[in-house]
């Protein structure tokens, strides 16, 4: 894959990504807290499940009743969510000029189906890029976490959450593989430090965009 | 796209295609019970919906309560189907050396979502052909109909059984212009023919492909 993607010219779009644990839907919250106490509109959402069918994706995926499920039937039901989400919920915020949060995007599934899963990399992010019309995320933060240190904190897991050791250490590595081919584009940062550490270092980054591309 | 596809060289892929009301169920039934009593192992299955996930596609994408549904989306979530039906239904039952009829394909995902909605082409048959793993029906029998005549076999219409006459015009000829790509794997037939004879032609097309593949 060698297009550069697309942004938007109106609105702020901001990914959180990563492992199980980093603590994503802590610092999206703070970000959009933070960004509303600033005067700006903000629409906090995530991946997979946040619209009508996506719900009805998860369910399909997630649950331990669907039993095994293809590869390829996997990466398209996420897929679909994400098409829906693009869509329906991110492209009307962005163009009505708000920031959009978004805890997971296509990162996570090109790191879960792609590295993850040793599935053809490319087939899955041409079937990803398709779903979302190429538009990429002005800034994704990737909160990197040791797998083992990030999955300690559930006590119960779900059928991904339950994969091996070895499952997860392919997934950071497919993160961080993905930071480093747009690095002007991400902000990786060490899950471990505090969270109001973290949360500085956003704010320090995203001060920056807000200027150049909210409406 | 210029690939030609990947072809099983065991079993026999056959597949119908077609607007509603030509007659598909109808004959893939005679054919199925013809190869029965001529003592081949036959496999009849349908899409969309002939697995567990693609009973759930189908109700999200069938049900008027889903609504507007974004053309991606639905694109997707056909795909998905169709993935966990080519891997766990059509390919081991031709690697098993069976005779593999199905009741629509990769064809009506291209010819109604293709076709039929406008939408960009090209993405839609790459994402299909990635999701069926390129798999292509040695032999597709379309059961071409007027889409007047096809309709109004039908009291209750579903989702898209309700859309507008020019929309099935596009899908029949989108269904056409995929026959005309490769008329080798094609056997198109006038629907309005009675149903012994679109039999008959289909058998003695058939015939010829029984020697060649089955194992």
């Amino acid at each position: 894959m060698t297009s550069p993607g697309r942004f938007t010219d109106t609105g702020l779009f901001v990914c959180f990504e990563g492992g199980e644990g980093g603590g994503k839907s802590t610092q999206s919250r703070l970000l959009k807290d933070w960004l509303e106490s600033e005067g700006h509109r903000v629409l906090l959402t995530f991946e997979p499940g946040d619209t009508a069918v996506g719900k009805e994706v998860r369910r399909i995926v997630l649950s331990p009743q669907t039993g095994e499920l293809s590869n390829r039937t996997e990466v398209l039901l996420y897929a679909a969510d994400k098409a829906e989400h693009v869509d329906t919920v991110v492209l009307p915020a962005l163009e009505r000029g708000e920031v959009v949060i978004t805890d997971r995007y296509v990162d996570s599934a090109l790191a879960y189906q792609g590295a993850g899963r040793v599935e053809d990399l490319s087939g899955v992010e041409a079937v990803q890029r398709w779903a979302t019309r190429d538009l990429r995320p002005h800034l994704t933060v990737l909160l990197d976490v040791e797998p083992a240190a990030g999955l300690g904190r559930f006590e119960e897991r779900d059928r991904i959450e339950g994969e091996s050791l070895e499952f997860h250490q392919r997934v950071r590595q497919g993160f961080l593989d993905l930071a480093g081919r747009d690095p002007g584009h991400y902000l990786v940062i060490d899950a471990r430090l505090p969270i109001d550490e973290i949360h500085e270092l956003i704010r320090a980054r995203v001060v920056g965009l807000l200027g150049q591309v909210t409406s």
